[in-house]
């Protein structure tokens, strides 16, 4: 598994969460997940994992998730999206899926690729986009911190820090009457 | 609190999931989130916490999530789904919502008001009615699973289990040629 | 509740509508909500209130409402919009909603989220966009101007303009034949 | 105007409300609203009024709505509803809709044809359906309560016994374990 | 009716189709009617009809048509577009309808708006944007020359153009393999 | 063209009106064209015509469209619905389509399949399933009577007692207060 | 690789075609197919691959697909149906996809995720329901018969038939007038 | 048939694949599958045929397909896209569609023209765009490769580059921390 971006590693951490992706495409979104991870320092490593033409690569990586360690694993794709949905179906490890907008249907088609998965095998969907990349991430902190008083207090702090800054949101003035 | 349904009380566990739903009437939905978690063994509580009719019950349990000892709150509704955005927004306790089959949009209303979050309120959102209820059971399962070894192997079994019952499924015999 | 803008004191009238919006970035939508009140001469006030990041002023603003002396309240809200719904299940004080247009979505997201709401809780829905922000402050005015002569004169005489403006309509020449 | 239904006359008031329809098949629906203003005893009057098939009683109807009283419109309809928008541009009383579920596509075609009035005039709208007839007729009782204490506090009780019913809901037991 | 656009009056004809519109920005979609018919020469006139603004002027110009002369009408609208139905409603004359594309949801709401007729009011509907109103021009031209052998002609001798042109229609050439 | 029912026939008339639909089961539809075409008095024919299966006869029926002296085509289909666009290809006749429903998208295929032609072949299209057939049907009406005296007299009593019945329509009683 | 159904195996031919499908509960769709091959004597065989139980056993039946000489596999799914495009992933054997109608979006869910496929990885896509998955194997026929004569007599033969069948067609009596 | 494109005979093959397409705006996406075709060297021919404006020419090409030695059709075709749906009833050579993006409904209304045929008559039916066009050419080539061990290398060749371009993709490093 040598062309994993083992980004995880720079501090010696072994990467708890597992960001991967269909394409290198994909990657504009998806950041918005890795930002969240390093604002609570979670150890986590990024791949571009293709379902469609890296599928055994896939198989793999579903296999390698529970002896590697990982606790969650964060998936975006597009289109006929089934990264997500068929991560969940080769390991235990919670997945969560986030869906990359797509050309021509604004990322309606990936959502639904990922959110109507069959009774058995869940993956837990975020919005369509940015957003749903760093809420997938923010969700995952939030599991992970039900068992780590440290990062829970980290995740009180950031939501007070956000309440904070929406409470200081100014309108701007109306035009002169 | 006195009307919650204490039902996890009935082996002295105190619950660490918590199902609510917006109205009496999505227990048919619910009630596969319930099945998976009397399965595994979770002690659990269901409540009925509307968004739109007990706003201040919801503010409230969302106050105590945390101190409850909650661990994880499955939040079904349907239509203009407001519960688990909301919840979402009154707890750091991760939120897996459910989409409640809505009676003229076929629950694509409910859908899109629960996945659809602004970046820093996720909700983990699964699929559209029963298939839904069940799969975010199954992710409270696998997220409480990453810290608990007996409860990992159980989820393995029980997929184990689900991966031989599609193995044994036999397709009917063809109309006679 | 020092944050709010209180624009509404300029004339010294107590604010009789609040506009209130998930995020300063719905503004350049509610500003034509604005338009239309400061027209009319109603005394208003403007507020950022988000309903997730943001749920216990949201609360508080609900609480509020009736006492404060509001008589009808305009939320803006785009993607999972729960503002609207939200602030019409914590007061008795009528609520008009504006779907803000979503990135991915195009404000389908936000005009489900706000107008599928469930019997006993109502939000009077308007079109997406500009449009519906000026037509939510339309209405408050038509509403307020059933108990006020002078205001119901202001406004015939808004639409007897605006009937002449259309009637004043030229379409373009036809390129020569 | 002979053949309205001058149900309001029953107790000598006139109607302060006009409920209409496009259709008699619309009644099933409408009867939400009806039932609503019952409860709060507001003076109201039913009618079928065809936009497509009574275009002029309809006129008719819009220009006499000021002079005869009325201070709301409730309007019901459903596919290609034009009945809404229309009444709207023929009154400047504030006008209601339903959107009425449609026999093909679940009255998201109605939705849209009342919803998406372009600026300047406003339809409120509600949700498809019997949500929608019964919140129709809430919120126009929420607009007159403000400035009728008597019916405010009517109001208050209402959502109050509301919020009892939603708080006494209990879900079923579940199956045995 | 003198704000009407009288350009069938260049060559002394009365207008045998009705052009009408929304409003002026309707203009750059309904041009594409104007050419067609400009192109067989037959005589028409361009109004702006707003359903909603000026709802009476429509009553008019529906009253109007048969005493007029009008043998069709194309009306354009957008959004909750009422003014094809409506106009249909008001005079026998045959409404040919165009849905201008909206500006959040593409057309599928003007779209909606104008086919979704009730049974007994019909409003002939074509594409939304440019090819609609190119189309609708044609309809009426082919409705106009069943009973014109001179006008069938044209139709017949257009239509063979078209066929040519597409028939010329080349692909370019592929990139050097 | 044996294979033709010859209900125009009946009284020595030629059709002037060409019935078409994919199969036979969209009968149940398309018979509210043929009733409303009866009760005009406009000499018709009906045939299934498919535009899959019978290709050719579909091009031989509109070679001999204008021989045949038809001066409109009612083409019904459904899913992907391509009779009436085809005809509109095949013959100068016009040409007004009626979207049948579909089985599992309800039509919203067969409408979009039908309505949107490209510029320069239209289709008149109408609503989804039984109102559409019928207004088709109306609307060919309303094109024939713009040069038959006698005809339009009909249609306008049509209206009329169409009018008539609408403003019959009495609501039912509301449930006892 | 026991539990295959060897229907084929009974007149002694190797299947060339492989049916598969993600659950028994799709078979009353996926019988459709099977009725075609067998019309055609077409040998091939039926298997239960769920890709989200029995993932692994999908990718066993992927890399022997080649091995075991099927020349084409037709795949059934429902929901986030990830069945086909994955099997697509897995072999260069061409894969034929049918999507199966969903319980609550009728199949618009199965059809985007079977449909919307990546630059690389085609799957071949057929209509929701019975229809697709009869012509899912009316285009394997036809890919066959371009090598196989005799097939494609069969096949001009079948579709003669259907012709003649449609042409057969007669649509009811109309109603005495 | 002089107007067509003889790219195929330039050296000297006869073409096995025809690439037709509504018009020549549609190349911009066609030219993706001829990047394809002239990858694996398969011998084609592109033409424009328009289903709406060269009728007949469409039923000839279908009448030559097989004599002509074609053993697929690619189709390419936006809104209203008859073309792969009638090249399919005109011809046993199997045709695989491409939905071309579309003005105002992004190709939605292509996919549902092409992919919803009734039984009887496929249309193999691939992602709306560029990723459409280029995967029918590679499912033809794939059935073309069944009986070519030659083209099967070449296919499984490529597929194997792909998976290693997938492979090589990495992820850009993120933002630092």
């Amino acid at each position: 598994m040598s062309q994993e971006t083992a980004r995880a590693a720079q501090d010696g951490a072994s990467p708890v969460v597992g960001i991967i992706m269909g394409s290198s495409s994909d990657w504009d979104v998806m950041r918005n997940a890795v930002a969240i991870l390093e604002e609570f320092g979670i150890p986590f490593e990024t791949r571009v994992v293709s379902a469609h033409r890296m599928p055994l690569d896939m198989v793999e990586y579903g296999a390698q998730a529970v002896p590697r360690g990982l606790r969650a694993i964060i998936a975006g794709a597009g289109g006929a999206a089934h990264l997500p949905g068929m991560m969940a179906a080769l390991t235990p490890v919670p997945v969560f899926g986030v869906p990359v907008p797509s050309r021509h249907l604004h990322g309606e088609d990936s959502l639904l690729s990922i959110v109507q998965m069959p009774k058995g095998v869940p993956v837990a969907t975020f919005a369509i986009g940015d957003a749903g990349a760093a809420n997938a991430a923010l969700h995952v902190v939030a599991c992970l911190a039900t068992t780590d008083d440290a990062l829970q207090q980290k995740l009180v702090a950031f939501r007070e820090r956000q309440t904070e800054a929406a409470r200081a949101m100014r309108v701007p003035p109306a035009p002169a009457a």
